[in-house]
C-alpha cells in the first residue's frame, strides 16, 4: 500500500509542467507575497510556511520537552519552566532550502516555490546552549538531534520529521528554542507550543512542534539528514547536506500588477527599487542591481550594517525608469565572497539554489493615473 | 502593451495542466491548510486569503474612510472615529467564490484554488447600517459602492478593486467595517487599517482596504461586478450575480499524510470523522457523509445549532475504518434545501462551484506504530 501512495523522489520531464500534487503542496505552504518585503520584519500569515506533515495540535498546558540521550543528566520541561529561564529575543531571516526548485531546468518534484519561500521574524524564547550544557553533553557527544511532534510517509519511510545538528552548532548561542513569534505566543503553523530557530540555517533545521531534544555519540542517519536534504547530482551518491542560506538578494516588485499574470506595470520616470539581502554565511557586504535583465550590474545601497546579525538587510537604487519593457535583478555578495549565481545552480533536490530572481516591468509611457474614484 | 501584459478570460484545454501564471498566484494566495478545519475559529495565518493585486500600504494615523455619493450628508471618518462608534464582533465563516475552481473540468484559468478556499474569523469593527442612516442615503439609491486601496490591472482594465451592493444588502444589521480580527489588530494581509465584512456572501464582496464608501442611484457597472464575479456558460451572455455561499462542507482528512501525495494513511479500527459546514443562504441543516464514494450516505451528527449565525458548524461520525482503501466525502444540506452537487456544477468562471469534495484514505492493516523515537 506505501508503494501507492509515496512514491520515490523524481525530477520532471523537460516539459513537464506543474502537477496536482505540486498545486496541492503550494496552496498549504504559502510563500512571502513579494511586496511584504516591505516589512523589517514580517507579519504572521506573510511569513513564507512549510509543513511536510500536518501542523500539530499540541495542548501547550500537558506539553513537555525532553533532553536525553548521550547527556549526564536528562531534562524535562514544561512551558512554563522554559519560560521561566533566560528570554531572549532574535530577528532572524530564514529561508526554505528548496526556495526557487520551481524555476530550475529540470525541475525536481516537490513542493514548487519560486522565489517567495522567506520571511523575518522575531523570534522570543531561551537560549538552547545553556540547557544543553545543563544536561551535560557527553565528551563523545556528535550529533543533537531534534524531533518534532508531526509525523507523516515521506518517500515511502513513515517518520516523525526529525532533523540533527553537529554538537557544535546546537552550543552556537544563537540557537533558540522559540515560544513567541513577532511579540505574540508562537501560532501552530510556526511549531507552537515550542520550535528550534537555528539562526543562518535553512528552514529544515528550525524544527517546529519541538518535543525531544536526544544528544548522539554517532552521525544521526535519519531521513531528513541522510536522504531528503542533501546536494546530489545523481541518486545513488551520498552528497552533500544542505547546511547554512546562500546569499541572496529580492527585489521587492516595483508599480502595480496584473492580476493573472503578475506581470508589473511602471509609471515612467523616478523609481526607487528596493528590497531586502541576506546570507546565512556572514552578513551581505554588497548589492549590485541590474535593469537590463543583466547586461550591466550597478552598485545599490545598503541600509547600516549595525541591525540584527541574522536578519536581512535593505537595499536600495534609484532608478530612472525608460518607457518599454525591462527585467529587473538583483544580486547579493556576503562577507565572505560567496554571491549569486547567473546560471542555476542545479542539484536533484533542487536546494540552495540562489540564482538570481528577475522581475519583468513594463514601463508606460504616461505617468500613472489617479486613483479610480466613482 | 496591456495586451502583452493582461490577456482575456479563459478556460484550460482539455489536457491543460497548471501553467506557471496559475502556479505563482497559488504561492501568493494561500489555502486552509485542511486540518485547521480542527478549530472554531481560524488562527491567522491558516485563513484563506485572495488578493487580486498587491496587499497596500496603509498609515493608519492618516487613513480617512469617505461616504458620499447619493447621500444627505457626506462623512470622512478616521480609525479614531470609527473605533469611537458601537462595537461589536461577529465570527464569520468566509469563502472565496473560486473555491474549488482547479478542479473542474475543464478548469477556468484563474487562482487555482483546490478545495480550501475558506476560513472563519472574529471580526470585531462597527456596524456599517448606522453609518449609512447617518450619511442618509438618496430615497432613489440602488447600490453601494466599496472601494479598496489595492491597484492594478485585470483582463486589460486598470482598476481599484471596488464592489457594489445593493442598498437593502449594505443596510442589513450584520454588515461590518471591521478593524480587528481573532481579537488583535487587523493584519495587512486582510485589509488594514478596515475592511468591510459582509457575511453570507462570498469573499469577493468583503473588500479590504477600504477607502470609499459611494451610493448610486442606479446599479454598479463596474469590474468587479459586470464582467468578473458572473455565472456565465459563454463568454458573451451577461450571466448572473455571484452572491452568497452556497452549501458546502468538508472533511478533515484524516490520519496522516505523504508528504507529496498528501495521501492519508489511516490505522484500521475506530475513527471519528469530522469536518465543518457552511451555507451563506440559512444555517445548515443536515450533513450526510459516505466512506465508499457516494455508493451509500449516513447521517453525521451536527453540534448544537445556537452558534454563531454566520459561523460553520461542526459535524461528525464514527466510522470503524475497515483496512483498504476508500474515499470519503461529505455534504450539507441548509434550511432552504440548498446542497451540494454530485456532479460539478461548470461555469466559465468557476464560481460558487460547491462539488462535494473527496478525501482518499489508504486504512492499513495495523494499528499505529507509537511517534518515532531514537
Amino acid at each position: 500500500m506505501r508503494d501507492e501512495l509515496s512514491g520515490p523522489a523524481r525530477v520532471a520531464e523537460p516539459d513537464e509542467a506543474i502537477s496536482y500534487e505540486e498545486l496541492a503542496l503550494a496552496a498549504r505552504n504559502h510563500a512571502l507575497p513579494l511586496e511584504a518585503l516591505r516589512y523589517d520584519v514580517t507579519p504572521v500569515g506573510m511569513h513564507y510556511l512549510l509543513t511536510h506533515f500536518d501542523i500539530p495540535d499540541i495542548d501547550p498546558d500537558s506539553y513537555v520537552l525532553t533532553i536525553g540521550g548521550r547527556v549526564r543528566r536528562p531534562l524535562r520541561l514544561d512551558l512554563a519552566a522554559l519560560r521561566a529561564r533566560e528570554r531572549v529575543t532574535h530577528r532572524v531571516t530564514m529561508e526554505c532550502a528548496g526556495n526557487g526548485r520551481a524555476l530550475l531546468q529540470p525541475r525536481p518534484v516537490s513542493q514548487p516555490w519560486l522565489t517567495g519561500a522567506v520571511g523575518t521574524a522575531e523570534w522570543t524564547g531561551t537560549p538552547l546552549a545553556p540547557l544543553l550544557r545543563e544536561a551535560g553533553p557527553a565528551t563523545d557527544a556528535v550529533d543533537v538531534v531534534f524531533t518534532g511532534a508531526d509525523h507523516g510517509v515521506e518517500r515511502g519511510v513513515a517518520q516523525d520529521y526529525q532533523r540533527g545538528l553537529p554538537v557544535t552548532e546546537a552550543l552556537r548561542e544563537e540557537m533558540l528554542l522559540a515560544y513567541e513569534m513577532n511579540g505574540a505566543a508562537l501560532p501552530p503553523q510556526h511549531g507552537a507550543p515550542v520550535r528550534l530557530v537555528a539562526p543562518g540555517w535553512y528552514g529544515m533545521a528550525h524544527v517546529k512542534w519541538l518535543r525531544e531534544i536526544t544528544v548522539l555519540d554517532e552521525e544521526f542517519d535519519g531521513f531528513q539528514n541522510t536522504v531528503a536534504y542533501r546536494l546530489r547530482q545523481d541518486p545513488d551518491e551520498p552528497g552533500e547536506p544542505v547546511t547554512r542560506i546562500e546569499p541572496r538578494a529580492l527585489v521587492r516588485p516595483p508599480g502595480y500588477p496584473d492580476f493573472m499574470s503578475r506581470a508589473r506595470v511602471v509609471p515612467p520616470g523616478r523609481c526607487v527599487l528596493d528590497g531586502r539581502a541576506w546570507s546565512g554565511h556572514a552578513p551581505v557586504s554588497r548589492v549590485e542591481v541590474t535593469t537590463d535583465g543583466g547586461a550591466s550590474w550597478v552598485e545599490a545601497t545598503l541600509d547600516a550594517g549595525d541591525g540584527p546579525p541574522w536578519a536581512w538587510r535593505r537595499w536600495w537604487y534609484e532608478w530612472h525608469a525608460p518607457p518599454g519593457r525591462h527585467t529587473l535583478s538583483a544580486r547579493a555578495t556576503d562577507a565572505t565572497g560567496r554571491t549569486q549565481p547567473l546560471a542555476q545552480p542545479w542539484n536533484r533536490g533542487g536546494f540552495a539554489n540562489n540564482l538570481v530572481q528577475r522581475v519583468d516591468v513594463f514601463v508606460t509611457d504616461t505617468p500613472a493615473a489617479p486613483p479610480a474614484s466613482i
